[in-house]
């Protein structure tokens, strides 16, 4: 098949080339619950960046040649002889994480801590390819309305975002505020989920007044540019307390210790965004009682949610989609900041 | 009537006379809702200490001649005109917070985010006195099992430590650990009330052989000395994961950095002890997907839920009198850390 | 003052006149918590005929000549010694129950459950009246947006809805359903708060044409006429499963066997409506796992996450005004069902 | 193999000789994640009983010649292709219900309610036998402190006397009580349990003094004997107000309308037991704002919550063992109600 594979690192992410469209062997099914999905879109996030300039050396390891591309979606290609939930033929999201179900975790519906597990594009081959190996475990049938290249994006970015909408959601009653830090891939989904989720007012910051408008057009009440104001700012709409739920997508630079201040006593901090570190004087979280949480992608049945709401059109993505082929242009388009949605391969 | 008063700070606690026992007004009813309680005992806390050094300078205004201490109980003296639920002579704990009620947070029973409050002792006259100025809202009457000398220290360092054991019994089920850091004042109450509210594996670490000691009497499974392979052995004791509860009453020194690494992955570390700084890169919260709680102490229902441990006996606390008059003693043994229990003042 | 009062029972409702205008003493403070309110708008609920019927003879103690009207609305006339929170003049809507908040039920902000409290215009005067009095605790100010004669069945219609919607919605996920029988005072209400606070796709069953479309305006998703084929047709809707919550407004009749027939394995039927019987056998309460569940009225909080709601314009509420001298022709009206929307008595 | 299989119903459950020991096929594996399991006991329940009269008639399919028994443990015997979490060898607990692992249900960790399953003993060949027949997602490996013949009850009385305990326990707090009606096989695990996950005060109702005496053992605080005035005993026990949770494992007889009667307003009533019928006026319902909770036997992972309470002994189990060829033994003694503890078969 043919595919996009890195054969390095480049740190500082100047090459022209950053992968090789190449041939390289099929996957093939060894167990009995291993599926292969013909790829109908494979999002580019900005972790294949990062994974390119090797910042996840150490924590993740990388086979080169890899294929990156942890976003995807396609058709059932081939099936292990134990698969039973899905068919050759049937489209399918894959959830980012493979997983075998045993753990006590998984078993608990909480996929996302199993014990044991792959992240194809991170720690396997990925979706920059014509064919995807992955497992029964990880696949949701997509309704008719849903074209995968389409939802590809979801599986990462959308339901990272999804999760922690949902959590804060959770606690967030009428009168109550959000504050979302950054409307850009997963904070314009998280403001969409958010107000699809709970009457709570939704306060975004941005730096840029393209998002700020996008933030609008995804629900947004209240609109705060994200500058040296923004944290008084928020006060100020929010009665002098600030906001009972936080949520973080930036979480560098500043906006991790003004993410703390505007989020109210009795509050919760979500950190989605990294780069930064939560650096906060103990007394200061005792007199406060405030909850700093750290949050990862969502499970597979919060996958299936998010497709209900993208099915009924109560979240929608937008994207943009290059061939395969020109993947290298979809990277280079991503780092510098011209695209306008999330990139999309198509093979 | 008597009461042993500060006249300034003593920021190198040298002074041999910290307090004054000397004569003062007696407090009045001035609101319909006023009641003063005439004092069983007033617990010595530590933080009693850190208002003699000025630690709390800036944060509490506080006006000299000031009464400390804020963990009071003792009997119904005299009350408002619109006192309704306690009379002349009831024994009473007292709630340390005095709240109107009427604020939203206290309107949903999460009177420690009231909007208004005074908290006797700290920013208001307090209980080393014959007499308290109190409020109807802050008195819970005592069974006859309980005598107030004997569970005054509940209202402060047991509250706060009953408040986060129940939270973090939320969570707990059986075949997961809480890890509990600093078996003192507050954790030792901590230890009996988790092995009350849930079946968690309960994990002691303190620095002192005679802390251990106690937490094993209180019910603790595992003890760790505090030192450098502290978090090497929860790992042991816990399959390698971590516990899935973290309570640090310690919060300073290398606490809050072992508490954090000894927390499971979706775990929790609650930070309860402070002096120290909680510092974590974003990466972290974010792959491990921790939750950073604050905890402050705990609402009058949950003290009504504690004394109702109390008087079956499944929290017990051990205390040291001194009379009113020896006020000083007091606060020095407790600076010499020689008060075994937890020192209470009976005029 | 003048009052439109009950002075017996008329079992058949088929006195021309059920009550009579004229003038009463005007209420008076007597405790320090007391308050008088000027009523802006009291409104009539089906509840007011049911004690004209005494229906509700044996279960509450009403002293004639009685002054119905529990659900009211107004500025404040005079308040006690005590009173803090409101002033004379303020707009005020008030929470149903009149509470001390002493009992441990009001400090868990579970005020519904309160040890001892009145209910103005079933056990105590109501507000068919000039002047009510009432308590402090009942009361929360109102927005400029929100005029009284405009919210006041909001405490009791509105506030019952929006309890019964925010039990739901607290556990219903996107991809699920909610079933709301009834479209009426409280369904039409109910289907707003449910839209408001949650994603899932809301059924509507109604007998009349009329309350489908008033549904729909709400944000019904689908309708359901209730006859012989609505549990198949809801059955149909769900993938052959049922509705993980189905809110039960009518509750007698057949309502309730179909509303539990339509209920998911594993899900919530909420009975709200009454005159029937909940009917089942234990074994297909075992074997379906489900959760049947009382509700009252809602708690004073959630008066006031209500009122957020209705300020922001979620949520709104039909009226129609009737001097209040023409008390028994809104009555009338409402026993022939010629009501649109609730009828409200403007003194 | 050897196993006890049943032909036919017996309806009065005369016959002195149920089931027949005797020669059947081997189980085989079909699929990759089939198991078969050695059997090392066989819990005989009350079900078995039913099944033999004919009361599952309709209900569930039975295949003459049937083998019973769905309270299994053993080793693990053979493996089909695919499994991957145990080895032959393995010592292991069978979850009684045998499930894909696809549905939204299990991937919620709700496998109880999973879309296709199949029940072993009830509608398919059980554990009356030598070997069973089960899947690799049932199965959960056993400490060395528990031999399968011990534990093997645990898997349906015990997991659903678990179950039930924590949902009660999620809710009870210190002060408030529970009641459990019945205290057999399932209710002295149900005591254990509630006694080690909450701090309530535990009533236990019961017609006998040796199930009361047993009831005391477990760890319950009052014991009511179930006639009469046993409502007004577990008033006057609580104050006037019922317990915040009823757990009736009764469910048939007066044994129901006891039970919701002496729930707290606000309180929760957990049905177990059948045979009964749930009958309560609707306008009860709402004044008392009860619910009322259908339970079904655990999930997988409440049955290692449950294997980590009883390997801490703090859960224990009496049994009373019988030959696998001395069933009809083992079954007319349950009948005669001579058992004490759980019978349990050893091939």
């Amino acid at each position: 098949m043919k595919a996009a594979t890195l054969h390095g690192y480049d740190e500082a992410l100047t090459s022209p080339k950053f992968v090789t469209y190449e041939e390289v062997d099929d996957p093939t099914i060894e167990k009995p619950t291993d599926v292969i999905v013909r790829i109908g879109g494979a999002g580019v996030c900005r972790t294949d960046l990062h994974i390119i300039e090797g910042v996840w050396k150490g924590h993740v390891d990388v086979a080169f040649p890899h294929i990156m591309g942890h976003e995807n979606a396609g058709w059932v290609e081939a099936v292990g002889s134990g698969v039973e939930s899905v068919e050759v033929g049937d489209p399918v999201i894959c959830h980012p994480l493979v997983t075998s179900g045993h753990c006590l975790a998984c078993r608990r519906g909480n996929d996302m801590h199993a014990g044991e597990s792959s992240f194809p594009g991170i720690n396997a081959p990925g979706g920059y390819a014509d064919l995807l190996h992955t497992g029964e475990r990880a696949l949701i049938k997509l309704p008719q309305s849903l074209a995968p290249k389409d939802v590809a994006p979801y599986t990462d970015a959308g339901l990272t975002a999804y999760r922690v909408a949902k959590k804060a959601a959770g606690h967030l009653v009428p009168g109550e505020y959000a504050v979302i830090i950054g409307a850009g891939g997963l904070g314009h989904i998280g403001i969409q989920s958010l107000a699809a989720l709970c009457a709570a007012e939704i306060i975004v910051l941005d730096r840029s007044d393209l998002a700020l408008g996008l933030a609008k057009e995804c629900g947004a009440h209240h609109l705060v540019r994200a500058d040296d104001g923004a944290v008084d700012e928020v006060l100020a709409l929010t009665g002098g307390h600030g906001a009972e739920a936080v949520i973080d997508f930036v979480g560098e630079g500043d906006a991790i210790d003004k993410g703390l201040a505007m989020t109210r006593n009795d509050g919760f901090y979500y950190i989605v965004g990294y780069g930064g570190r939560v650096q906060i004087p103990a007394i200061d979280m005792i007199v406060s009682e405030k909850t700093i949480v750290g949050n990862l992608v969502g499970t597979y049945a919060e996958l299936v949610e998010l497709m209900a709401l993208a099915d009924r059109g109560l979240v929608t993505l937008a994207t943009r989609e290059y061939a395969l082929a020109d993947a290298n242009q979809a990277l280079h388009d991503l780092h510098a900041g011209t695209v306008k949605g999330r990139a999309v391969l198509i093979p």
